[in-house]
């Protein structure tokens, strides 16, 4: 599981996502009031020892008192919190759907690889919730009112900073943070042609995000594959 | 043969046609009424053993039970039944040409390496065939009115989805997927400069295609070079 | 000298100006009256063994009648007959510089690096001078009609096809090469932010073409260790 | 302390801020009125035994009369008299943000890892403090003239030529060059999408940026490990 959680990380820089910052975590498979998360660390230098437990308060357990923890860990302990269907969740700098959290433009899906972004895209003003900060989700406060932005959607933006990509599962999870950076690089190539935009209609976008449960592990098992060799060089 | 398909699998993802989806066909050189496509696999994984031959109702000839198909490989079928002069279909998401899918900018050709594009490049809307769908061309209907709209034209669009191009021979088909991408961010580029854009003339283009019957083996001829390459590593 | 030949194709490869198309060429340095090329090849499996030489009518000299001849080399021939300035030329399918070719855009030097365009860049239309053509320059006549075009600028544009790069040196016109794609590349960039684009003045563009003189080996020298280690791989 | 000046010139070729040209210095650790600089040479050939040792005038001391220096190399020395607080100084090319230089649209930062743009990105127009140039800052007053315009701000673009960066320290100036590249390129994509930005507020900026001074060492760390394999290969 922390081996699964390790090529996450791998496989978020490799497709662009993550680079220097940012960070996935996974539910604690046997105790759902606990979260697993790399130690304050580049993605790309995460191993297994550098996983620690949670709580959803995202209190440290057992960790020794040397270990430095991301500052932003709220952003997971709170959505954990507010959405027990959630058991993995990749917070980012994504570049190409930074753009789309400044803009009126919502990120919205343009064909059935990005069909989970059907259901609206929020983007999370933190001046709302806190007025002028230093754009981190440092505290439980703030990481709630993420949480609440997000609702029961898979993708939010976060204004100014980047976005939170939440699924049932770590594969899933990673599947959609990758296909929202392209969709998000797509789109951006769409709009720059002009013209009316044929998105993904309601009804194809919840009928193709089925099909993604079924063919989602084909790009995880390929991605993984290439993160190990990775690691093992 | 089937090296040579093995080979066209990783080329178009060197070329970054394929990802972890899309696919890649030939009909059977012994039997036209068969067809040659990897089983469910991603593009880069595929090896010769992989290789499983349907007949044109995209039906498995003598493959294991465990085996799993590609759901979509309906398009195949169709095409090769509707399309005597041809051998060899890619299916991709190539994602320069997913705006043009989705816009109503037709996709032109802007050089001499994409004139194949001269006919014209009609774009598939599912809608019209079977209402509101998951997107894919999972049936024998789907694959049909695909092949209608792509009529004798090299390329056809998917919307909200990709596109299929079809040529005579394997590394016609390879060279066509790659130079229709690669027009696709041109011309999205060439738009962008804003004002009138002066597309090859169609006459230009009926002599353009033939000059790359004689030139395409000279790109093929590298790019296989490479992919094996890779396999070897 | 042929070694340099060898490393300027792999560099343009390199540097993402030539792909499997597109020849670069050296007058012969003891001959004026002759010119050094690859026969038929990719330029990224170019070998000294392959360079072959050809007189200004571009008819080739010695070489065995197995060996396959560029169809575009009157580009080559006709513009060192037109140019005794010139030693070395470059003709590309340059890709961020189609665009420029098929528009009324003309491309302009936007900053020091690419001053060598500040001459004016015109672009060829092949329809003036060969009707509704095939796209190549296949005969003395078209490679003549080029090079009056071209006159005595640096580079000139090719209309729905490329372009061609001169200099008085061969890593010269590997560095304007270069930086034609460069500069055409930050140009659509620029153009896309709005507004009015304050480009070098004339004298900027003279002044700083000088400078180019001086320090355009540092490039090669380290474009060329990368392409002689890619060889010996 | 040479080590760390050597890594920072393959980082910002590795992270695209330098090609062959540019230059990144630092002040001398133990004298405050030397700085050091590689010597006239490609940013990713440079070693330790290459740095040399220059006084704020700019004369190099104690060099070979062989060694040859870099042009420009009075940017360093005039901002380091200017700027008591800045001990790194790098000059680059930085494709994407060469646009911003030659528009009316100024650089502003997107997100909170560019928050150190916030107090303004001067345009320095060499025009003014020298008349028609070939663009280079070749002597002392042209130095103080662009140390001049820089101010106390972070960032001065450079019209038709680049960028120069400074910070207390060498990896923050390393980081805030990469991170002025990206927020280039990410702000024309948001320009691109169309309608009102929401910039950093300065408020916002200005607290941000005390964040990067904690996270900033974290991106050094990779990027500088990732920069010794290289050396080592």
């Amino acid at each position: 599981m922390t081996e699964d959680l390790v090529a996450a990380n791998r496989i978020l820089v490799n497709e662009g996502v993550l680079d220097a910052y940012g960070h996935v975590s996974l539910r604690h498979p046997a105790n759902p009031g606990r979260y697993l998360l790399g130690r304050n660390l580049a993605p790309a230098l995460v191993t297994t020892a550098d996983i620690v437990e949670y709580d959803l308060d995202s209190e440290p357990i057992g960790a020794p008192a040397s270990v430095a923890h991301f500052f932003e860990r709220f952003i997971h302990g709170e959505i954990y919190r507010a959405r027990p269907d959630v058991n993995a969740v990749v917070h980012s700098h994504s570049p190409a759907v930074i753009p789309f959290s400044v803009t009126e433009r919502p990120l919205r899906p343009l064909y059935h690889m990005s069909s989970f972004l059907y259901p609206g895209v929020p983007v999370f003003e933190i001046r709302e919730a806190g007025g002028m900060t230093d754009m981190l989700i440092g505290n439980r406060e703030l990481g709630a009112a993420l949480a609440k932005v997000l609702g029961d959607k898979n993708v939010a933006l976060m204004r100014g900073h980047g976005n939170v990509v939440v699924a049932g599962t770590l594969p899933m999870a990673v599947f959609r943070a990758v296909y929202t950076e392209i969709n998000a690089r797509l789109q951006a190539q769409t709009i720059a042609l002009g013209g009316p935009i044929n998105f993904l209609a309601p009804e194809e976008g919840e009928k193709a995000m089925r099909v993604l449960e079924k063919i989602h592990l084909r790009a995880w098992d390929i991605w993984k594959r290439t993160a190990l060799k990775d690691i093992a060089r």
